[in-house]
């Protein structure tokens, strides 16, 4: 066997686009940040969910090392890919560099927040609002994909965000506008499934939409579609889900 | 519904129990190390094995980031325990901060390490002897427990390395007179993984012992058990084991 490639590989639009799914479609991450005390790197796990613009979101307690940590030096590191059957290094992994921003409460930002994370992680709507929790948004700087062995990629931070003056728009009226949509076409669901193979879990709905594609959910899964196009505008996301769904050219 | 407690649990023995175990029995891990050039905390994927006195081990290329930021910084986090079905969070992890010690080629210490890691990673023979390749000890200083909601528990470095004279010893030989044992006794594997509430994946096989257990592996499962009281020689070994098998008070 030869020795893999110790190059990294030139970043094109298939890595950026692995590396958005891997992000994005990430139930839960490994977070790294840096202790407050010690200065030792620290890992932990938090639930992750995105707001509109694709930034990946936590929702973390105040009494937890992590979120001192946070507040006292914004830098972090968020591993996301699991690893499926075998080796586990065969599977693509994501660690993206960040910045993390504290979310007010009592904001519309935090609204949009609060609203998105709940749409993905229904159960943590049990202590949400505790006044110990609070979200942070993780701003990419830098992301390294690993793709598996011999297969790295460095990413730009702007890779991973969505740059769409429709975002404010969009976190207003996208969902229903999609829900209208699947109201109207009660096989839309089935044949997007099928389309994107989509495992047999179970029914899937769709949670999470933005100009940059959707989030559907099925129990403990989700899955994340990326638009060939980014969206300018609703209309223009609901054609580019029937356009998947139809297989419309 | 109550906030969960915001204070730390007293650490008892159940604690250092599942922390071992966690740490153990982890085929792979999230590691968080400082990046050499930016000082990020940088969360990257890794194998790990164990040594023969529980200490954690990686084998990492040299190529890679966090190879170049152990060897700029050795302090680096590991976090251990997937999360299984359900919410990620209601599944017990382990966060341990270590100093990371390279492993030297050509040493006694490299040569049992690498029989260990082996014999947990059989894939990882394809590389495992690449010139960039190396191992680290990862000697644990603390650990954080976290064993589900308001469950936090805050361990010594101490608790999770196995402390016995017998160590070298026993690395030498406890691999053969467990192999010899269960040769001698046909049912015991069965009996073993009945006992120890395995997952029925398919033969199970003892793959590494040490004077506080013993692991076993099911294709990509591992199952880690700790015994009551320490063994202090091979002999104290098999019998620990055999009366676990055959309930032996």
């Amino acid at each position: 066997m030869k020795e893999p490639s110790s190059t990294l590989r030139e970043t094109d639009d298939e890595a950026r686009r692995l590396a958005r799914i891997l992000l994005r479609s990430a139930r839960y991450a490994a977070l790294a940040v840096l202790h407050p005390e010690t200065g030792f790197p620290f890992a932990s796990r938090v639930l992750l969910g995105t707001d509109i613009d694709g930034v990946p979101v936590i929702l973390v307690s105040a009494l937890s090392t992590h979120t001192k940590a946070l507040a006292a030096d914004a830098r972090a590191s968020l591993l996301t890919g699991e690893p499926g059957k075998g080796d586990p290094l065969a599977h693509a992994r994501l660690t993206t560099q960040c910045y993390a921003e504290p979310v007010d409460r009592d904001t519309p930002l935090h609204t949009r927040i609060r609203t998105r994370f709940l749409a993905r992680h229904a159960k943590a709507g049990l202590y949400i609002d505790f006044p110990d929790f609070r979200f942070f948004r993780l701003v990419p700087q830098s992301a390294s994909l690993n793709g598996g062995f011999g297969r790295a990629y460095i990413l730009d931070g702007g890779d991973l965000v969505i740059h769409s003056e429709a975002n404010d728009a969009l976190a207003e009226k996208a969902e229903a506008a999609v829900q209208d949509l699947v109201a109207r076409h009660p096989d839309l669901m089935s044949t997007l499934t099928l389309r994107l193979g989509a495992p047999e879990a179970g029914p899937w709905r769709i949670y999470g939409v933005d100009s940059a594609g959707f989030d559907m959910i099925s129990g403990d899964l989700l899955m994340r579609c990326e638009f060939d196009t980014p969206a300018a505008d609703l209309d223009h996301i609901c054609s580019n889900i029937s356009k998947i769904a139809y297989l419309i050219p």
